[in-house]
């Protein structure tokens, strides 16, 4: 049993006493404690090692007493070990060598079954091993992975992409070529994430951050079908699913009739409007601009009453950013807004 | 009387033969003529030399045959004029040497009036008198600014921005200081669209390209009002007045009660929602993506037939992308476009 299972209680919409709330990246740059750990180890090599893995993903719990752990990796793990040669640059972010443009380029990805997986990828068990030992209980693990067309996205741009041209462009010229290509990657992420189900995680959150380039209908066909293989496939042993996406407000009601058990929202939406449209089934995260953080903690109280009041539902409510916590936000003002939840929720 | 006012008739939502299209930066690095010309002249150079401007304003009436052609300028021209250094690098796009950052840097620009406007940019009068005699009726002349709150983030962030950091610190911590900022971009928008009004333009755009950062209360409290101020401050002498926003899906209510005429889409919302949305008072201009030209004109009949299906609610549709076409876009897909828009909607 968890000490504090609020943030689990939430994704069920069950009642809580108080608003639990993480922060997205919520182990990251803005943390002096984490930069120490960068300055020894390259950021690949640092998601390779159990220990310091483990050591990221105890900071903001111990630090900010947030609800829920989120485990410290990336998501472009199962894509190296679909056979992708990626490396980190310091200032520009993921780099692949060899960006997948051809038929046969796809023909090539060596997709990890469930033994592959713990082969390629034996520091995802490990790492939650020694996570779950060290929180001892205190709160529950979060696990993660890109949604398949995010990650087919970074496969194809090959880089952070302004506009996405060649991913759309293979999307409507050869439509076949990425859908194969979506439907092998669905499937190396329902593996990683029974993987790491199995290692213990109590929740898992898929990233389809680069959905907010799609149109609607572009959505439709190459998006939101493989979030639901995803969620149809993995062996899920009451594990809630959050789905979080980008700049999707046009796409709200697809999210939450997809399968998942949260939504999670950025912060162009209103809180209260994302909830008349998602329907009552599913729980909603978020959705604090990220930059309310570089003010006082008056600013940021004013903003968390604001939706907190917006939301209003009872249940169903985890407090979250709506992307990604800032690497020059002030460790002082994250561990307030955590306080602030509490309070302003209780 | 304009030989073809089809463009203008679509604005004003009244009866037209076929739907109107014209292409954002229609006039721009996509096509080999645009490129020569650059060849010669940097590009702020080439935006202040009528000659030039004219040229490539009249580019794409030859070449694709679109039914309004649009002032060659940039959205930082009026910046300029405020005081404020800009260079644009080859790759990068614009920098401001001083971005904003005090109230004395605010203090310190010097808003044109309307007989400043003139003399600091005498060039916008004269290219448009050279643009009038020489499309020689044939189809309309489109002015245009950026919106208070996108020249904000211009003059604040100082160059290109992915999160939006310094303007966002500057909203939460000190908005009095940014609240007297876009007052003052207001006033300088207002007189510089009614200088182009005065020259001649039958239709203004309004670009408020980075209102899309914004939650919907922040939208609401920094950016619409200002917008509001410019449509209700300008003289409009019979011009429509067209509203694009990029990534506004939460927005287009507040969009459509902004006194704009027409509200331009970007992409990622059905453009049939969107007019349940925005409401019968308005016209709506979009919303193919962009990326939808790299394809053959086969799949480009496709995408055009679904957006003209989902529009059909009868007048007051502006063929157009939902944001600028990219600069490696074959131009026979361009004037694909054009035909195709014209044949489907006959």
């Amino acid at each position: 049993m968890l000490k504090n299972d609020t943030f689990l209680r939430a994704c069920r919409k069950e009642p809580t006493d108080f608003t639990p709330v993480w922060i997205m990246r919520q182990a990251g740059r803005y943390m002096k404690e984490y930069r120490a750990i960068r300055k020894r180890v390259g950021f690949l090599e640092m998601c390779k090692t159990p220990e310091l893995v483990a050591e990221a993903t105890l900071l903001p719990i111990d630090i900010l007493g947030v609800d829920a752990a989120i485990l410290f990796s990336d998501i472009l793990i199962p894509v190296e070990a679909m056979g992708m040669e990626v490396c980190f640059t310091e200032k520009g972010g993921p780099v692949f060598l060899n960006p997948i443009r051809t038929e046969s380029q796809i023909q090539g990805l060596s997709i990890p079954g469930p033994s592959e997986s713990k082969e390629r990828m034996p520091f995802i068990a490990d790492s939650i091993r020694l996570i779950l030992r060290a929180l001892d209980k205190r709160v529950p693990l979060i696990g993660f992975s890109g949604a398949p067309f995010t990650l087919a996205t970074y496969m194809i741009e090959g880089e952070t992409s302004k506009n996405f041209t060649w991913i759309k462009r293979v999307m409507y010229t050869e439509p076949a070529l990425l859908h194969n290509l979506l439907d092998q990657i669905a499937i190396t992420v329902i593996h990683y994430l029974d993987m790491q189900i199995e290692a213990g995680v109590h929740a898992v959150q898929l990233f389809d951050t680069w959905a907010g380039s799609l149109s609607p209908d572009d959505y439709k066909e190459f998006a939101l079908p493989y979030v639901e293989k995803v969620i149809r496939g993995i062996d899920r042993r009451g594990c809630p699913l959050i789905l979080f996406a980008n700049g999707v407000s046009s796409l709200l009601e697809y999210m939450g009739n997809s399968g998942a058990d949260v939504v999670g929202l950025d912060w162009r939406i209103d809180i209260g409007d994302a909830g008349k449209r998602v329907g009552d089934r599913v729980a909603l995260q978020g959705n604090l601009d990220p930059c309310v953080l570089y003010a006082e903690p008056s600013v940021i109280r004013r903003h968390v009453k604001s939706i907190l009041g917006k939301h209003g539902r009872g249940p169903g409510h985890i407090f979250n950013l709506g992307h990604g916590i800032l690497p020059d936000t002030p460790v002082d003002h994250a561990k307030a807004l955590v306080e602030i939840v509490h309070e302003e929720s209780k």
